[in-house]
C-alpha cells in the first residue's frame, strides 16, 4: 500500500492541501485561493499544478494512496458538491470524479464536519471510539456522527445536520436554513454575537460590550469581555452553553455516544462555555445516561485539522471504474 | 444451519414465544404468564417446559439455531435486563446467560422496540432498507434505530430512547422518566389521554368525551369519538400528530432515514393521526430533506410482531463460551 494520502480542505477563501502519512503527520502542506477562478476546471488545473509541485518537492509523486476532500455540502455517496454559497461554480458538481480524473488517483469527498469527525477518530480525541459525535462551533454549527465505528451518512448522504435541530419552537431566531429556532442560530459564533445584541438591547446592566458598535460585535468580543470579568458577557456564554447542553442531552437519547467532541473557534472558550454546557447537559440528561457522556475538545492542531480530517478519508477512497 | 429460531417476547403480563422459519413464518406459538413466579429461576423453568412441549409438538427440538428475546430495558451488549418496573425479579439480571444455560442454545436479547425494528427489517416494511427509524406508539413511545443496516445500540447498549426527546422545554408535562416535556408524555397512548383531559378542562366546546369520567378516558375513547365526527377528539389527534411531526423532522437531521415506521395501537389511528403527522413533519423539515422521508406503518401482523421481532435476533445469537 502506498504510504501517503492527500488531504484537501476547500474553504470559502482558501483551499488548503497536505501530504499526510499513516500516523497523521502532515509531511507538507500548501494552499491556493479558492475564488481565483470562476471556472471550476481552471481551479482544478491550478490545484493540480500546486499539488504536483508539493508532491515533487517531497518525493511523493507515486506514493499517494488516495485523496480525501472536505467541502461544503459534499455528498460522500455521489461524490457531488450539491450546493455552494460563496463560490460561483455551478452545482450539483461531480467534484470527486473531476479531481480523480485529473489526478488519476482515487478520491473520496465529504462535508467539512464529517471530515473533522473522521480526522478525530483516526488521529485525535476519538481514537478507539466507536460511538461519538463531533460538533464544530464555527460560523455555523456542524456535526459529524460516528456509530458502530462508521460515519453516519444516512439514506441520502446528508445525515448529521445537528446544527439544525430545533431548540426553540416558539419565537425562535431565523436561521440561515430558512426555518426558526435552530441550534445554529444560537450556538454558532454568529449566534453568540446575536445573543450579545439581544442581551444588550433588552437588559440594562453596564457592560464593556456597550462600547462596541452593536452591529459589529463578534463572539471574540464577547469572549474578551468575559475573560476581563464582564458579567453580561459571561452570561452570554451561560446562555449559549445552556442551549448546547440541552441539545447534547437530546442527541444522547438518539445514539448514546461515548463522547461529544467540540471543534472550532467557540470551543476554545474554556470554562466560560464548558462549565455551563456540562452543567446543563447533566441537568437535562435522562437518568440512565447521566454521568456517562464525555464532552471533550478536539485534539487536532487547528492549523492541520482540516487537512488531516480530509486526508483520513483518502485511505478509504475507491478508484473510478477503469482506474488503476 | 438449523432451520428455525425461537422468539420470546417478555411483556408485563404475558410471555409469548414462537418457532419462526427463515422467511418469517411463525410455525407455532404459545405463551405463559410472566408474573406467576416471584423467582426468576422458576419462571425460566416453566418457560423451558412450555417451549420444549412446543418444539416437540412441531418436530423442532434439534432445529433451533438461536433464541432471540425482546424484554424491557434489556442490553444487547451485556445480555442483562437492567431494570424491571412491573416484574418483581431482581435487577440487573443476566437473563440471556440464564436462558442460554437452561436451553443449551445461543441467546441474544434486546429491548422490545429494537426487536420490533429488527423484525421490520428482516420480515416487514423495512426489508431492504439500511437506514430507518422504528417508532412504537403504545403505553410509551419506544424506538429502534437502524443506520448502515445495523441496529444502533450506542456506547452502552441503551441508544434509541427517542421517546425521551424533549419536545416542550417550558412547562412540559411530567414524564415517567422523571423529566418534563418528553415526546412520550404527549404522543403515547397515555399521552393522548392526557391531552384529552387537558383539552376538556381548558376548552368549552361540546364533545362526546365529556360523557366519560375524565380520569378514565383512554386513547381508544378519543379515537372512537373522532371517528364518530367529534371535533374536539379530532383536534387531539391533530395536536398529537403535530408534535410527532416536529420530532420526526429533528430525527431526520440526525440520521437522514429512508423511512420512519410506526407500530403499536396508536399507529392504527389512520388519517386522524397520519395526516397531521405528515403535514407537520414536512412543514418543520429542513429544506434539503423535504419530501424524502417516508412515514410507513408496520407490515408485521400485530399478533405475531413481538415474537417475530425477537426471533429475528436469534439468527445472530452467539454461543456462550464452551457452548456447542
Amino acid at each position: 500500500m502506498k504510504p501517503y494520502v492527500l488531504g484537501i480542505d476547500i474553504g470559502g477563501t482558501n483551499t488548503v492541501f497536505g501530504i499526510v502519512d499513516a500516523r497523521g503527520v502532515v509531511i507538507a502542506s500548501s494552499s491556493i485561493k479558492t475564488l481565483k477562478h470562476a471556472d471550476v476546471k481552471d481551479y482544478i488545473d491550478e490545484l493540480y499544478e500546486n499539488v504536483m509541485r508539493l508532491l515533487e518537492a517531497n518525493d511523493a509523486v507515486e506514493k499517494i494512496h488516495g485523496i480525501g476532500i472536505g467541502a461544503p455540502n459534499a455528498n460522500y455517496y455521489t461524490g457531488m458538491i450539491e450546493k455552494l454559497v460563496n463560490i460561483p461554480w455551478p452545482t450539483p458538481l461531480p467534484f470527486a470524479q473531476m479531481v480523480s480524473e485529473k489526478f488519476g488517483i482515487p478520491v473520496a469527498i465529504t462535508n467539512d464536519a464529517n471530515a473533522a469527525a473522521i480526522g478525530e477518530m483516526t488521529y485525535g480525541a476519538a481514537r478507539g471510539m466507536k460511538n461519538f459525535i463531533m460538533i464544530t462551533l464555527g460560523t455555523g454549527v456542524g456535526s459529524g456522527i460516528v456509530i458502530n465505528g462508521q460515519l453516519v451518512y444516512g439514506h441520502d448522504g446528508f445525515a448529521g445536520e445537528l446544527g439544525h435541530t430545533i431548540m426553540k419552537r416558539n419565537n425562535g431566531r431565523l436561521c440561515g436554513c430558512g426555518r426558526t429556532g435552530c441550534l445554529e442560530a444560537y450556538c454558532s459564533a454568529t449566534g453568540v454575537a446575536r445573543t450579545a445584541r439581544e442581551f444588550l438591547e433588552v437588559r440594562n446592566e453596564p457592560s464593556a460590550l456597550r462600547n462596541i458598535p452593536v452591529e459589529s460585535i463578534t463572539s471574540k468580543d464577547v469572549y474578551d469581555a468575559a475573560v476581563n470579568g464582564d458579567r453580561l458577557a459571561a452570561e452570554i456564554f451561560e446562555y449559549t452553553g445552556n442551549i448546547l447542553g440541552e441539545a447534547f442531552a437530546d442527541f444522547t437519547v438518539f445514539s448514546s455516544p461515548e463522547a461529544i467532541i467540540l471543534f472550532g473557534g467557540l470551543a476554545k472558550s474554556g470554562d466560560l462555555l464548558m462549565r455551563p454546557l456540562k452543567e446543563s447537559m447533566e441537568k437535562n440528561m435522562m437518568n440512565m445516561f447521566k454521568g456517562k457522556v464525555k464532552v471533550l475538545l478536539s485534539e487536532l492542531k487547528e492549523a492541520d485539522a482540516a487537512v488531516l480530517g480530509a486526508s483520513a478519508l483518502g485511505w478509504e477512497a475507491k478508484p473510478l471504474p477503469g482506474q488503476a
